[in-house]
């Protein structure tokens, strides 16, 4: 980090009152903004300030850029050799979004390498390192040198966000959750970017959640976001994609840590052959393909799904990663309950992803093979009595799981599962 | 001070998500955060987020009225014995602002009875406090039983701001000072008028300044303020009026701490007769005289000047506040020094009071008596040679005042003095 001398409490004034006057900053405002703050010569009153005109006046895209590059500098960074091309995907968080543990070693088993990093859940979204612990043996944050070796030996790795990697962002996103200045596009998408730029990948996909379980519930604004972090990662040289994909209803069938883990491992191998599921992650496989230049992406990604490959690929990352294969192949859930059923007959209007997200995190704080398994998708037609859901573990709050379904007369509108791709 | 166990950290997050989606938060939150600012519940960073949606969404009445409320909670406040009535007055900050001095002995020479308290010198603008201390023997902090006792035998004094009232407004502005969140009329109002109701007073005249030397400079954005400040006045039952008067010009003739007690002193005993000096503080006194139920204001104020006996109330005070009359009758300007003179012919446009003030207040760090007299106003017609200004003491910066005046071939457009009264 270098030293920020030429920030203090007077210019960080000045350079709160051009923001809020609507002034763009210049890129070097903004490197000695997050200099000086990671070195203490500003404080978080005057950097809560500062983001909360940024929520209203906004960042632009060579703002968001310079702060990018100047979160990316507080901390290390990872690279790999000349000649080999390596993808990383972000999902903006959804309820059961396998599609990291799916399309990883879809995408490794057509020999594109992927070096993903993924975070924890939050809120009432899923984290796939909360997913991957549940698999006896499984190693979440390797050395970043071995995860750098897996990757080029194996073709894949799946890790826990290294704390080393951009500490400022750490230290702004927390200040930002506390001040209410999480809703910026510009902020989130530095903030995204910097940890993506960081890992060290040559090429991104970013999967933004749209809907009433997704972080961002409209359409435009997902869209909007989307383009913000194909544009940002552009300016560091990054090839990168986004797709605006639906989160109104859950992405798969299954809800819970380790139910997840069965999902993907049973989607991997043929054994569930669910439409929203597999179509969620080959578009996003599809588009990590398309980045590293190989023909037919969709083609190739199916083809690694169908012929066993992508399974195959999967075992291989568990097995370097000391995870005990024989495990994740015995998991199943724990014990079934009584499903929850229709209470009328009619159609499946709304199935409230934030109330099951947050209520199966609340059973897997005991049980990480507690969940629930949908029967139904929104729009599907329902007899009174017909089960919903499958709930296994014993499972306090059922009430609240039976209210997050609604049946209604009227079949809903159809939704697109794709909004929009960038 | 309440115990505030209702306001923690996350309700604090609410309370400014809430108010950056645009609603009025209610009276009780605003008395919560206040209360737990105070008490280390609440921290900087959070409070500066809040100030910043202010800043954007805006502060309305009600809002501004509680957060006066609490803001007045924080602290000591004055009374006065039942059937006493006593008025304050504000001004919101000029150069050569002499009203303070001439329309206090003037009112309460007319039997009514004045306890301003007043603030130091802020930026450009001068403080009554900084001048009053040119009086040799002058006590600016009297005790606060010893100012009510004051006000009510000798029938006004004038005090420094004490650091017993309104602790949270110090705090609060300190910190908007440093956040860049300082410009919302009602944060403006809410620690404006917390001062003046923990003073004491019935009645309040608030002379909002507007103008190039003034904070505000837009006479809409001045008249939002001065309804502003009336309006939350009432809900502490206080009866108070607001004039918006014009400081494109500074508003006297002379510039300087002690050299603003001179004018003061003489515009009283009869030897200044300067329309525009006279007219800010006769406004002002009248105001004064008609909130006290004074019939014919402006005449009583104006015979008060006229007959001499304001001046022996200002005599009267500074006894009191333990000053020295005879150094007030024999004070004098420093030496004179080469005037300021136009350098061609025209009519004079602008007299930046800005320039002017910052000037004066570097030159009274080592010489209260150094300063200056303007000779022209705007719109007056001067020769090339003929003097702008008179200077006083070893005046460093010549230039900067020589470029203080602007000479031009056309008259300027004449000024209103009053912009609103409300």
């Amino acid at each position: 980090m270098r030293i920020n001398a030429s920030m203090n409490e007077s210019m960080m004034r000045r350079a709160i009152e051009r923001k809020r006057e609507g002034e763009a900053l210049p890129a070097a405002t903004w490197e000695s903004i997050v200099g000086a703050y990671m070195q203490g010569a500003i404080d978080d009153d005057q950097m809560a300030a500062l983001l909360m005109a940024c929520v209203f006046r906004g960042v632009n895209i060579d703002e968001a850029t310079a702060l990018t590059r100047a979160m990316v500098m507080s901390g290390a960074t990872l690279s790999y050799p000349e000649g080999i091309f390596v993808v990383d995907k972000h999902s903006s968080g959804g309820v059961s979004d396998v599609v990291s543990l799916v399309s990883v070693p879809l995408v490794a088993a057509c020999g594109v390498r992927v070096a993903k990093f993924s975070g924890r859940a939050l809120g009432h979204t899923g984290g796939t390192v909360d997913k991957l612990e549940t698999i006896p043996g499984f190693v979440v944050a390797p050395a970043l040198e071995a995860f750098v070796r897996q990757v080029e030996r194996v073709g894949c790795a799946i890790a826990a966000q290294s704390d080393s990697f951009v500490p400022a962002d750490k230290r702004l996103y927390r200040l930002r959750d506390r001040t209410g200045t999480v809703p910026s596009v510009g902020l989130i998408a530095a903030s995204i970017v910097s940890k993506k730029v960081a890992g060290g990948a040559n090429a991104f996909v970013f999967d933004v959640k749209c809907g009433s379980a997704a972080f961002m519930r409209d359409p435009r604004a997902a869209t909007e976001l989307g383009a913000a972090l194909v544009e940002i990662s552009r300016g560091f040289e990054r090839e990168a994609h986004a797709i605006v994909t639906d989160m109104n209803e859950p992405l798969g069938r299954y809800i819970g840590t380790g139910l997840e883990v069965i999902e993907a491992r049973d989607v991997l191998r043929g054994a569930i052959d669910d439409p929203r599921t597999r179509e969620g992650c080959l578009r996003v496989a599809t588009e990590m393909l398309e980045l590293a230049g190989v023909e037919e992406p969709h083609v190739q990604a199916q083809a690694a799904l169908a012929n066993g490959s992508g399974y195959e690929k999967l075992l291989e990352m568990i097995e370097a990663q000391h995870g005990d294969v024989q495990a994740l192949e015995a998991m199943q859930p724990s014990q079934a309950a009584e499903p929850v059923v229709a209470d009328r007959d009619g159609y499946v209007t709304e199935i409230d992803g934030v109330a099951l997200g947050n209520n199966v995190r609340e059973w897997n704080a005991h049980d990480s093979f507690a969940g629930m398994r949908l029967r139904v998708r929104v729009g599907d037609r329902v007899a009174k009595g017909e089960p919903l859901a499958d709930v296994y573990g014993s499972a306090p709050h059922r009430q609240r799981v039976e209210r997050a379904f609604r049946i209604n007369s009227h079949a809903p509108e159809p939704r697109p599962f794709v909004y929009a791709t960038i």
